[in-house]
């Protein structure tokens, strides 16, 4: 079991601390993500010094590469990657459906073929629960379709009552331990209806969090919200509620605006190794030549290593060189500015201003320009 | 002008500390290499982590990009690259002949072309200084002609003499200042006497320093050292002595017994990247599939973060699964092999029991296997 309390409120958002067998995380929470067991060109001290208090582990990478059991035997992921505080892991559903190669959906689970060498797997609720168990996932996701978008309400409605049974057996097969969680998710597309009535199917099983699924995936932001405000009202206050795979800063503070509590994206670290950093005065992309004598800092707010240390042009030298450097420090700028974002979101619900924080930090962005 | 003071010595080896205007170096020293303005995979402070005192930069790459003059605009390499303690940079002389493209030399100086982009760049004694000058180079190269291996007694005393006369020029266009200083550099091939000549003519120019070059070139290590035992007894005992390019542990320890105090080499960096490690056990291939499952740390002895946070499964892992922390790990453990080498190097000589440390150490080493 864990445990969400909720320290401030402001209109819908929350600010709160999840306490975990691993650690506390204050929320609103961002999870860098760390795919194969590591936050992409980060060192897990790196990760860390971001004020980061938990990251997201793939199941269907880790899996594959280099496999459950052997995380397990070597003590779990958090030895593996030099990480003790809280792991988040997903279920693998989400990859196999947009990774895997021949996969074929049944009732019972999902087989599919990896996309490293061609071998056959087979992922079912009870599956996934017990690779997640061998990695030692201090908070674990139950298997569900991802609902592809667009669907019409029918085929929303036959894949999230699939998802609530899976919900179910996921719940059955999870051993309750003290400082760890189950988390079920919401799915039904862009239907209300279908989102209340998920809702209050994973409410009736029983989770310690509830995340909101299958968005982020095309829908566009204005949807994005909307579900949100058909949703989060059916979700039970005192437990966390994580958006999964969400978003840009833009995205994440309407939904904190909206009551969510937890996110995870790779924005952050995709856009860091390919030059484009996210700002408190907008998104850059540092081969732009414009940035080749430019002395200034990165983000003059900011107190990580590219900031402090470095210049644009440095930076810009850094990829123009193809250096690794470059992504090194990039990535680290964009996970702090992600985790400074969070940090200033619970300063400004406990200082009950979200409302003038949203618009003030929109306000500071430029539009973002061409690559 | 810089100064080195001997500590102690053991045999022809020596314990001392260069100082400079950027900070003291303990010798003997070993500088990773910094090419293009970055220790390859590495932060600025994790190659201070490591206990190195001075890194090297190349001006072939930097005069090319981001270009010498853009670099002493933004302030020097020193704050360009974060590093404010000692840096050395070689001429530019070397990787002209190893990388440029139609590269042409005549008496004054050399014509090539960049690999980059096909522009036409001239490299003369002089404008190699001015170079190192605008780069801010604590210790300048003067720029030489690294006589290639093999060549005929003829051949190597006419290609040293023109570096005699182009460490000549490079004197008379170094700016002297307090705090930097210029090495002069030996060449003469194979032959003892071209390299006795060819010392006697620099310290008749006067130098701050004195390098060995046209070395590590394929000539093999046996005739590396039977150069340094005919070359190094004509270099003055007050000055540091330089090695470039130079090497392997084995290299090394060889030739600090031979009375060399400073080296440079890609071999640490450039194996951190190609799952190659250094370690007190030899060298390793962290690809091999007998490291799948080895929890056991890469090098017990070794204080980096990939050496006490990690195993070598997950160092397997890293570079199995193509991410960037495995270059970015091994390089830090490799330089950090290299840095720990140095000084233990320096504590054998000040306790006079530098063979035994060297063959203590070598006799450590496992015989390297097939990648």
């Amino acid at each position: 079991m864990i445990s969400h309390r909720i320290i401030a409120t402001d209109g819908a958002a929350r600010f709160g601390v999840l306490h975990t067998g691993h650690g506390d995380v204050a929320t609103p929470a961002f999870m860098p993500v760390g795919t194969a067991g590591t936050v992409k060109a980060m060192t897990a001290d790196a990760v860390r010094a971001t004020g980061a208090d938990i990251v997201l582990g793939n199941t269907y990478h880790l899996m594959l590469r280099p496999g459950a059991e052997r995380i397990a035997q070597l003590g779990g992921l958090h030895r593996f990657m030099d990480w003790p505080g809280p792991i988040l892991t997903d279920s693998g559903g989400f990859q196999v459906m947009s990774l895997a190669k021949l996969r074929k959906l049944d009732a019972d689970g999902v087989t599919f073929q990896s996309h490293l060498d061609g071998a056959t797997y087979r992922l079912t609720p009870e599956r996934s629960i017990e690779i997640q168990h061998l990695l030692d996932a201090t908070i674990t996701m139950v298997l569900d379709e991802c609902t592809s978008f667009p669907a019409t309400s029918d085929e929303a409605r036959t894949s999230m009552q699939l998802s609530m049974r899976w919900a179910r057996r996921s719940r059955d097969a999870f051993q309750k331990r003290d400082g760890y969680g189950l988390f079920g998710i919401v799915q039904g597309s862009i239907y209300p209806e279908l989102r209340a009535e998920s809702a209050r199917a994973l409410i009736d099983i029983g989770f310690d969090g509830y995340a909101v699924g299958g968005l982020a995936i095309g829908e566009g932001q204005a949807t994005t919200f909307a579900v949100l405000d058909a949703t989060v009202p059916h979700l039970p206050t005192d437990a966390p509620r994580y958006l999964m795979g969400v978003g840009t800063p833009g995205d994440i503070i309407g939904a904190v605006q909206r009551g969510i509590d937890m996110f995870d994206c790779v924005i952050p670290t995709r856009a860091g190794r390919t030059a484009r950093a996210y700002t408190s005065r907008g998104v850059f992309n540092l081969r732009n030549a414009r940035f080749a004598d430019d002395a200034a800092p990165l983000d003059p707010r900011c107190a990580c290593p590219a900031c402090t240390r470095h210049s644009h042009a440095y930076l810009h030298h850094l990829f123009k060189a193809e250096e690794m450097l470059g992504p090194m420090l990039l990535t680290w700028h964009n996970v702090q500015y992600y985790q400074d974002l969070m940090r200033d979101l619970r300063t400004a619900i406990m200082d009950h201003r979200l409302d003038a924080f949203a618009s003030a930090t929109r306000a500071g962005w430029m539009p973002e320009e061409p690559p």
